[in-house]
């Protein structure tokens, strides 16, 4: 069976995978995102990785190479400030990989790829009206009306994380204040444990822990274990979460909103306030007709399986 | 060349117009939308209009009607608590007027009708990305992404006029909090003068209207003989319309916005303001990407076309 090479360049780790046509992860592999401006030893890292994968597996021969970035350029293929590379210029980095293996290769964004990978392996097989959410440091997603992805007039559609609520003072690293991202994502959870220790009185072991040793895992197993501090955070989180939730609905009735990513991790601590306030915020028109679910494809996998899907499916992803 | 009859259900009138395959309106009437709950004599005052046009134009053949209507079921072709007309069950006007006609009829959302209108004959002739926003009693919208129609997952898409801001607390005539069309509409802008009437002490000729008797039309006049109390409600709508295009923006990237509907004749007093905010207030990497445009079909003709256009094309449609 034909095999690619997907490659997902997170915030923290780029993760590679030998991926075949029917979505199947053969070997995988994992490096850290460099987070120098060096970007040379970082593509030699991720060929050494490969081919090092490669030999394990006996060598197989690839198809070609789908590679998923945050914030890219799909049209271009180039990458510029992306995860946490440094990178002063834009990088071709799809001719890079293409010229260095010779093969076929393609750039997407992690979270088109994610959903992508939902699309052709995962829950949103039989679904043509999709929206897929990756809830990691910043808030990322993908979207498929009609059965296509939504990519924008010149490819930069898709940032709902940067969709404003207005109400929300929270400073965006984009540079503009009440970005949905502020609160659902892995850095939103802790700004909101934060203000609520601010404005509540409420014990808590969350207490002992500083700004930047908090982390979403340790919030969610402190809600787990019942502490009301915790809990009351995945309640903000969940409220704001349905009511972006409502909107979608409104706005294309998908049939599903799928979260993909390390929060959602927290399975049902997010997921049963969510579709309970959903409820009761969403227009009657649309009533029960968008459900909320996990990623079948684990919290991380989407992306990767998406990416590698491009050099696996080519004529079909254009179908899409 | 084929002709076919559009008509444009609306709150206040419904329009009939004998359309052409290239967009011209060859003769039109109009008639008052019912108020009650007798809907049989609504649609002989419709068959009644259409046999009156037709004679006056010689008795023209149609290859179809197309039925443009807020809030309409369009897969099932059934109307319910449409417009003005108070109807108890669900009228399958999409039925009536074929089995009348003996001729293919068609029912659509009014607002994906204007953006159908706007797609095959005015300013977004040349898009496959853009969203038209119908400005009247209340806020309509119709979405095109991929060169596509969305629909939503059963035809109820496109109710963005129901996406809610926090931080406002106006009750949507939807029963909810806080919907989009409470200040983006005809409506909306006369709630936003009573509110600025309450809140500043501007001397303005509309504190002498009273609420039932204020419309748009003289909140503009007003504005565009300088009343300090009319441009701000022009700058508070505007405002809220480009946070609205923002968010759009960073989601879909659309290559356009276009405005259609009462409102909308309001032209620069509301054009103006908004791309200045929209300049200020959109995502840096999408900056500059969607722009702002008067729907080129006047502000009323859009559903018309549009609607007409589904008996005209029938295969195109599909494809869109």
């Amino acid at each position: 069976m034909k095999t690619a090479i997907g490659i997902d360049i997170g915030g923290t780790n780029t993760k590679i995978a030998l991926v075949d046509a029917k979505g199947n992860i053969l070997a995988r592999k994992q490096l850290t995102t460099a987070s120098s401006n060096n970007v040379d030893e970082y593509f030699q890292a991720i060929f050494s990785k490969i081919a090092q994968l490669r030999r394990e597996e006996g060598d197989p021969a690839i198809s070609g190479l789908g590679i998923g970035a945050p914030g890219c350029n799909e049209q271009d293929g180039t990458i510029e400030r992306t995860a946490n590379l440094i990178i002063k210029e834009q990088v071709p980095i799809r001719t890079i990989f293409s010229e260095y293996y010779q093969r076929p290769a393609y750039l997407i964004k992690d979270s088109n790829a994610a959903a992508l990978g939902e699309k052709l392996f995962g829950g949103a097989r039989r679904m043509d009206n999709f929206v897929l959410f990756t809830l990691g440091t910043g808030l990322g997603c993908g979207i498929f009306l009609n059965g296509q992805l939504v990519r924008g007039n010149s490819g930069l559609a898709s940032e709902m994380g940067h969709i404003t609520i207005s109400g929300n003072d929270r400073i965006c690293g984009c540079g503009r204040k009440g970005c949905l991202e502020t609160y659902i994502s892995a850095t939103g959870l802790r700004r909101t444990v934060f203000q609520l220790m601010a404005e509540r009185n409420l014990d808590s072991p969350l207490r002992r822990y500083s700004y930047s040793s908090m982390t979403a895992k340790i919030i969610a197993d402190a809600a787990a274990a019942g502490d009301a501090l915790a809990l009351a955070a995945f309640d903000c989180t969940a409220k704001v979460l349905a009511r972006t939730i409502a909107d979608l609905s409104a706005c294309f009735e998908p049939e599903a909103v799928f979260l993909s990513g390390g929060l959602a991790l927290s399975g049902d601590l997010l997921l049963q306030p969510t579709r309970k306030y959903l409820e009761e915020q969403v227009l009657y028109l649309v009533k029960g007709k968008t459900r909320i679910f996990p990623s079948s494809l684990g919290a991380n996998d989407a992306a990767l399986l998406g990416a590698a899907s491009l050099a696996l499916f080519n004529q079909k992803e254009k179908i899409l």
